[in-house]
Order: structure tokens, then C-alpha cells, then sequence
């Protein structure tokens, strides 16, 4: 299958960049003074940028202003107006506090000289104390499920062009995604997603965290859709904020368990909880994202 | 019952001020300036000022900047230092945007030059979507449960004045509260709690908001204790952190049950969850928090 094809072609040529690769050169924020750093966009013809690619850069410019002995333990974003990916984004950051064990930081992505992100992260030192996590939920080994290339086979000649194109995160749905799933309208409003990074990342850990920050904000509002008779073609939806807790460390490279559901709809939002397990299941993350989910004239 | 006396004379004299009146008062700010407010903390000996207290005074300064036609859907926050209770706090508002269907604000809490709290906001015009919601768990009536002064009863010589001083919250906890109960160490993390404002609020909306936001940090971060046999005394314990999502219209005048959950502790940190329905069994709000939960050398 072409899609797969030039995935493994990419992944063993030096010469041929990933992805991934190019997930890890976004994650490169360029420094422009001590608390302005500028990221760009993937160079792709989409209207809008990736909220997940907007969150993990602002988690990195908060993160090269912190120490690196203090690991982020959460974060609380809003998304303020559609990105640009025509131009740069440039994120100011403001040090919030600078504490004995946390750190605080509030990170403003700008374009056209308009706030289009908020975020606000909290740092922390290593310390111990009591413990507890709940268990990860049965599923399937992630290897045993189809790849998104495979589930997307049936559909190649219905969906756009940039649906196919090979992506930096192997994402394997446990049932079938809600846009493939003829939506009965009675569906639990609970799914559960394997992901990991496709390919290997480097050892820094702001880069596993902001790799899986990316993530995180890929298929969760999905799970808002499963008990209404609706797809995504009569929704106009977005992500209106993202709240992650970091509790355990983790590898973004390595198969994670993303198990989503939504308690509430109303009002044109939707909200949406994940709790993310590693392998050996772990509870390593939390999220929380709130979408709007505004119901549009059908175009048939 | 001396205090329960005090609480139902106040309420009965129209020249005695009732704990109510008083949160109701906190929460009624003085404009400095377009964006600027000011708010005392109560006239009480308390080393701090209640974390619930700074992010309901903070939500009155952004909702005041906002059209009343436009209800907060959402907030995030962080408690950045402990609030001084002798001094006047200022909030200002960051006006960040203004959309045709969504406002947002940024509030930060200021006291001897340095921000304590800092807090963002979402508005949003009515309207209507996808509507489902989780089905409240079964739970007594509140009004077969004790208060919280019955509870304290038995406790009146060994707890601190502040402690039994009348609230301007009715607590009854479903089940016996985990300062009580004798930690085992193998409580499932979950408990459930009714509350209600002790008392008639003014009918403004932003009020009803502002007081169940003041109620959402109470008993909340109890619920990461439970499966441990620690207790308060032998912890240094703190809100990091606060979001909430208002799902739903309510009054904070009339009952609601605060269904509380710890899916995580770990590294001095425990995260709890809530969701909060009203009586009618509508899911109304959702919280998370997450608290500082340092283990201290027991004293003994």
C-alpha cells in the first residue's frame, strides 16, 4: 500500500526525512531572545495549524526557560483564534514564579500581532510521596490492530488529500474510529486509541512530553460524537482549550493506551477526559479538553 | 447546638450578616478601573486566604468585563503564592479576545508586588448542540445527612476555632469524611458530597457561578487521601491548580452533589476529579484539581 510504502522507505533512508523527523525539527524552536522563541508550520496546504503542534511549541518554549531537573507536571491552554501556517508563530514567555520547588510559566503564541494560544505550565523538582493510580482498562496488544493507513485503505479516494499523508504519531483505534463507524447514535461516549511517536525519539525528556502534548489533542473530541447520529461534515468543531497532569514519566515512543470519554455535551461544546497508561500500564497522564462542537446545515 | 444556632438566628435576623452574605460581599468587588478590581479576604485569623475565595473574586473581575449575555463556560488556573489575608488583593484583567461568539480573559491576583493567582476565562453566547450527560450516581438525600457541625461535634475541644466556625457552604458529606473516618489505607479514591449555598443568593448568574467556584475547592483534594493511612496532620498539602467547566445553567442556593474521584498520586502530587450534578440528576459542572501533597514528619 503506497501510504506504508513510503513510511518504511523514509524510515530506512538517512537521505529521507520522516514525519517524525520533521515533528522533532517543529519541536525546535528557534530562540529569538531569552524569552521569545519562533516556530514554524509543516510546509502542507492546510487552512489551519495543528492545535496539538501550537501546544507542544509553546510547552517548549515555557520548558527552555526552566531547568531541566524540573520536569512540567501540568498544563491549562486555551485556543484563541485559528493558527496561520503561511508564517511563523512567535511564543513570548512571561516567568511567572520561579519557586523553591515549582516553576511557573505563561507562554502567548502570536501571529499578525494577535494572541491565537494561551498557555500556563507548571514545573516541579523531583520529589516522592504517596502513591496510587488506577488500573488500565483491558485491550488489545496495539501491534495486533490495523495502522490508520490500513483503516484508511477503504476510503482513499473519498477523503482529502492531506487525511493520507503519513503522520509523525502510528495511532491504532481499539474499535473503529467514529468516522468510519456508521454513528448509531447509541454509542457509549467511550473509545480507546494506542499511540506512540513512529520512530525513535531523542533521549531529552521536554521532547517526549511535547511529542505526546501533540498527541493528545489528535482523536479525543471524536469521543464526544459517539452517542449522537452525526459526523464531522455537520459539526463545525475546535479545540477551545487542553489541560494536561504529567504524573509519571514516560517514553512517547513507546505504545501508550489513551482511553477517552465524554461525561458532558451541551450548548454547542463538548467535553472530553483521557487517561493515558504505558505498556506496563502505568497511569503516566490526564487530559481534559473542552471542543466546540457546533452542529451546521447539512451541505446535501 | 451552638453553632447550628447561630446559623439559623442569622438567617432569621434581618440586621445579623450570615456567613452567605458575607461570601456574597467577598465576592462583590470594587472597580479601580476599567480592568481593575479590588477584593478583601474575610476579617478571620487565617494564616491564608481560602484558594476557592481568590478564584471566585477572580472570576468577578473577568465576568465584569464581559457581556452578562455571554456566561463562563470554563476556567483555568494557578495558585502561584499563598494569599495574605491582611491585605486587599488587586485583579486585573487581560482582555485577550473578543470573538463574535466566544470571550476570553486572563486575571492575575496581585499582592506586595507579586502575582499570587492566575487565572483564564472563557464566555460564550447561548446556544444549542449535541446535548448528553452521565447519569448522576444514586446517593441519600442531603437532608438525611448530617451537617457539618453535627459532624464536628464530637470534635469541638480538639480542632482549631476556624474549623467550627459557620460556613457560608452547607457540606454533608454521603459517607463519614476522611478526617474523620479512620484512614485504612484501602479506601477505594471516591467520595461524594452535598452542598448547597447556606442561604438565598441574588439571582445575577455570575454570582450562583462565583459561589460553587468559592465550594469546588473545598473537600475536593480529601479524595487522594483515601486510599492512604495518612492524614492532613502528617502532610503539607496545597492547590496547585484548578479548571472547571460550567456545562449547564444552576443556583448555587440550591443542592448540589459533588462526586469526587483520585485517578493518580504521585511525586507530592494527587490529582482528583469531580463532576457536579444538581439535584434533578443534570450534570452541571465538571472540576479538576491538582494538589501539593508533601509527606512532613509527623510531629509526634
Amino acid at each position: 500500500m503506497a501510504l506504508r510504502g513510503i513510511d518504511v522507505a523514509a524510515a530506512e533512508s538517512p537521505l529521507m526525512r520522516t514525519p517524525l523527523d520533521e515533528l522533532v525539527d517543529l519541536l525546535d524552536l528557534e530562540q529569538i531572545e531569552v524569552n521569545i522563541f519562533r516556530g514554524r508550520s509543516p510546509e502542507e496546504r492546510q487552512q489551519r495549524v495543528f492545535g496539538g503542534q501550537v501546544a507542544g511549541q509553546a510547552l517548549v518554549a515555557a520548558g527552555r526557560t526552566v531547568p531541566i531537573d524540573r520536569p512540567v507536571h501540568s498544563l491549562h491552554a486555551y485556543f484563541l483564534r485559528p493558527g496561520d501556517p503561511a508564517v511563523p508563530i512567535v511564543y513570548t514567555v512571561d516567568r511567572l514564579r520561579d519557586g523553591r520547588s515549582f516553576t511557573t510559566r505563561r507562554v502567548v503564541a502570536v501571529q499578525h500581532g494577535e494572541a491565537i494560544f494561551n498557555l500556563s505550565a507548571s514545573f516541579q523538582v523531583r520529589e516522592e510521596g504517596l502513591d496510587h493510580e488506577w488500573d488500565a482498562p483491558p485491550a488489545p496488544d496495539p501491534e495486533s490492530l490495523p495502522t490508520m493507513a490500513e483503516r484508511m485503505k477503504a476510503y482513499a479516494e473519498k477523503v482529502p488529500d492531506f487525511v493520507l499523508r503519513p503522520r509523525p504519531i502510528d495511532v491504532r483505534h481499539v474499535d473503529d474510529p467514529p468516522w468510519i463507524a456508521r454513528l448509531s447514535g447509541k454509542g457509549h461516549p467511550q473509545q480507546m486509541v494506542w499511540m506512540r511517536a513512529d520512530g525513535r525519539l531523542p533521549d531529552e525528556e521536554l521532547v517526549h512530553v511535547c511529542a505526546l502534548t501533540y498527541a493528545s489533542d489528535m482523536t479525543l473530541l471524536d469521543s464526544i460524537m459517539l452517542p449522537h447520529e452525526v459526523s464531522w461534515e455537520q459539526l463545525r468543531g475546535a479545540s477551545l482549550d487542553h489541560a494536561m497532569w504529567f504524573h509519571r514519566p514516560f517514553r512517547a515512543d513507546e505504545w501508550f493506551l489513551y482511553v477517552q470519554e465524554s461525561p458532558s455535551a451541551y450548548g454547542a461544546r463538548g467535553l472530553a477526559r483521557g487517561l493515558i497508561y504505558d505498556r506496563e500500564g502505568q497511569l503516566i497522564v490526564s487530559v481534559v479538553q473542552e471542543g466546540l462542537m457546533r452542529l451546521v446545515r447539512s451541505r446535501r
